[in-house]
């Protein structure tokens, strides 16, 4: 043997002595044209109807039946190139490690919260962040799962988090989901403060750590779920959903959601929305429909109603053309509101 | 079966239903010692020659000739690890997805334009943008595709556009490329108007679509290109190229490019420029040889010459060495010009 | 044939001619629960014991003994998603390329410095940056080997920079690495100036060409190194360093490090520091300790113990549980010290 200490260090640069696993490549990419009235960019654009990830993950057998798994995915923006919205985390799509086994899923990092990850399959665009879509929204009362984040971050992850997805039992699954107080880089927010003294100055730390719940069923063709979160300024959410398949090729879905902004808001400080919807698929067509409304205490409703068909190439590849119309206010304290139509014509692509 | 919801968004998140896809990952890196006399930065310098980029890209066979396809490129600095130029967009390389048939290609997303695709073929250091090579000024007589672009963008590609490359009717490929009118974060440009009123503010839109349209032809050894091009600041450009392969290890290539600027500059705002170039291979060696001008209308001419060598050691990895002279006002009113001497010698390997 | 220009160009870019190279895709990721205290964030965290790293590699055969291979190794934070402290390079790991032969290996880019990378092997937590662990302070004496790099860089680490390795000869191998004296966009550095005349004004090119060496031997149960560095800013450093395996299951090693800052400090420019450590192996589990201490010139001592616990879950997964104190001044200039207490509990997963 003529190793030595450097070419060990190489050998482990260059290749650990581990078997070698199987990362899997996976993502999507989703582009099309679009045009959506009454807003501050109204004119036609490329841009995007699915959130756009590449991923990398993998799964490690351990032996007796534990398994270590990981996932690491990039969001990037298919127009121009760019990481989502400019500045989001290189992984916002997710990082997360953990170990699944009879205990169900234990995993550590940062992903979409327990409530935001459970309420995608009751979101007749299965969760699509797109103006047709109702997830970022109408879904869950424009709440946000991360307001101590950077500026221009999602609204529906935590970071510092720790995960567990039980088992199933006859149908049903608990998810619990809890984040640390750690600060995060927060621009201030005033809330029940001053401008001089704000309820959470800039990187604050949380004020009590959030959480996130989920209880999820399924039986033959419903499934339920109830979920509760709490974010790092203690506005906190109850949601209910439930779908019904009455043939193989329809789904039916709804969901109610009621958030309490008490913590930071002092009056009005309730917002409830409903979201009703259907998905029905035809041979390689896919029809998508919706309603719903939002309905913050004392200001003006917002009413959306989107219609959608995605027509399959391939299991993983598919066309799509949305059409939205939402009624809303254009600010909080706004006393009329505005239709705001949407056109929408792409192709999203898995790989 | 004992899956849940969550059990299924899950599984989602861990692998989707549709066959694996088998994407590639490529990339090159290249890396050498570099020294060109008369710039801010004359120093000794560890730095590149052509473009480093980590890829990812797949086709998926939709049946009966139809197929999808997407990339996804990263461009990177490989002398400090940064993105490329540190601030350029991740996939500054290109993000685009689309399908592939019997109508030709049709894409959208970012990347190269029409043209500056199509004239790399033309350009001896195969459009590499080092400073032997000619790609990033003469080649295009000094023009950028991209003008409202953030600052430090790359010019030659298009943000929220469309590709169209026809099928190849007897050598003939036509190639057209569209783009939206979105602003993407330029800085002021003043153009004919004043600081306090420029003609384009920051994060403009475009005053026009931009397009770019290319014509190839090739027919035996011979190969020729005409292509247009309108950025979004409404600057044109003509572009006539063609090539001649006299024997299989020889490539004479030649290009003109016109530049009209007359839509943001009131006097001397045409540019032309002319490149010559020649390839010689012999075994493992390959000579690449050019000289040019650029002629900005009332401003000093720029003239290159460059000689470069390249020794492969496989099919995908060589050695270079390129020497260069260029000859060239070093602002725009200058009444003189420097002699700018490059030298390089590095390894360039792609994966 | 059917092939045009731009079909070419597309071949380009779709897949090269070459043979398909295997890239490896590998990785890290690290993440659990910790807390220290007598910090800025004393809080409980979700936070990473070692380096979290997604990398791309590959090797390819050149014939006759010569082979290429590049490594691209992107750095990341697991608990938010973002790369590495928020602003480092997108390959903060290393961005490298290099032939491999009977001459050893000779690359060039950004990496490890010789002596950060041959001390790792003689530290007990085998280099990784914690907070039991003594990598990143008392192992290098508060070195680092980047002090022109942009704010919150790391710290052990050359950019534009070339490496070669020795063969292993008898248990033999020389390492030097030779950075270029290229500016990296450093913040201002007074050193022996003034506020006003620094000694290295922002973005300052190194006052000489940093360099780093060493020389390991390895015979049996014993390894030994020797190694010496400067900076771009003249700092220099000698590290001497052993390790003694008595069975195959017990290691113990020390490392003994001498650091003179005289080109930027007037006085008192001297750093000393020592570690030792042992790694114990008993089955599935790894026990590691270690005590330490830095001694700068006229200021006082930071002392460190530290004990750790690995528990594997197979050759690539393992749970961790690191406790630590550290008796430090909080400033240089500090007249009393303080004790931080670590706790650590986590998963460390190879891919």
């Amino acid at each position: 043997m003529k190793k030595s200490l450097v070419a060990l260090a190489l050998m482990g640069a260059f290749g650990g002595a581990y078997a070698q696993s199987s990362v899997v490549i996976y993502g999507t990419l989703d582009t099309g044209i679009q045009k959506t009235t009454n807003t501050a960019n109204s004119a036609t654009q490329i841009s995007k109807r699915d959130n756009n990830k590449l991923g990398f993950r993998g799964v490690e057998d351990l032996g007796n039946g534990l398994k270590a798994l990981f996932h690491l995915e990039i969001r990037y923006e298919p127009d121009t190139g760019v990481i989502e919205n400019t500045s989001r985390p290189l992984f916002q799509g997710q990082s997360r490690v953990g170990l699944q086994g009879s205990f169900g899923t234990i995993r550590a990092g940062r992903g979409l919260t327990a409530f935001q990850e459970s309420t995608i399959a009751f979101e007749p665009w299965s969760g699509q962040p797109n103006v047709a879509g109702y997830m970022t929204n109408l879904q869950v009362a424009g709440y946000t799962s991360d307001p101590l984040g950077p500026a221009g971050n999602s609204a529906n992850r935590f970071s510092n988090a720790v995960w567990w997805n039980s088992p199933v039992w006859n149908g049903f699954q608990l998810n619990v989901n809890v984040g640390s107080k750690e600060a995060n880089g927060n621009p201030v927010i005033i809330g029940r403060g001053t401008a001089a003294a704000p309820q959470y100055p800039a990187n604050s730390m949380a004020s009590a750590n959030p959480y996130s719940v989920s209880a999820t069923y399924t039986q033959g063709p419903i499934s339920a779920m109830i979920a509760t979160e709490r974010n790092a300024v203690e506005t906190s959410l109850w949601a209910f959903a439930a779908s019904y398949k009455p043939t193989t090729n329809l789904k039916l879905m709804g969901t109610i959601v009621k958030q309490d902004q008490g913590h930071t808001v002092a009056f009005n400080n309730d917002t409830d929305s409903w979201v009703l919807g259907l998905n029905y698929t035809s041979g390689p067509g896919k029809f998508l429909a919706g309603y719903g409304q939002k309905s913050p205490d004392g200001q003006l409703k917002t009413k959306q109603i989107s219609v959608g068909y995605e027509y399959s190439l391939s299991a993983r590849t598919y066309l799509y053309l949305d059409l939205a119309n939402k009624k809303t206010p254009l600010t909080a304290t706004a006393t009329s509101d505005v239709n705001q139509k949407h056109y929408s014509l792409g192709i999203h692509h898995n790989f």
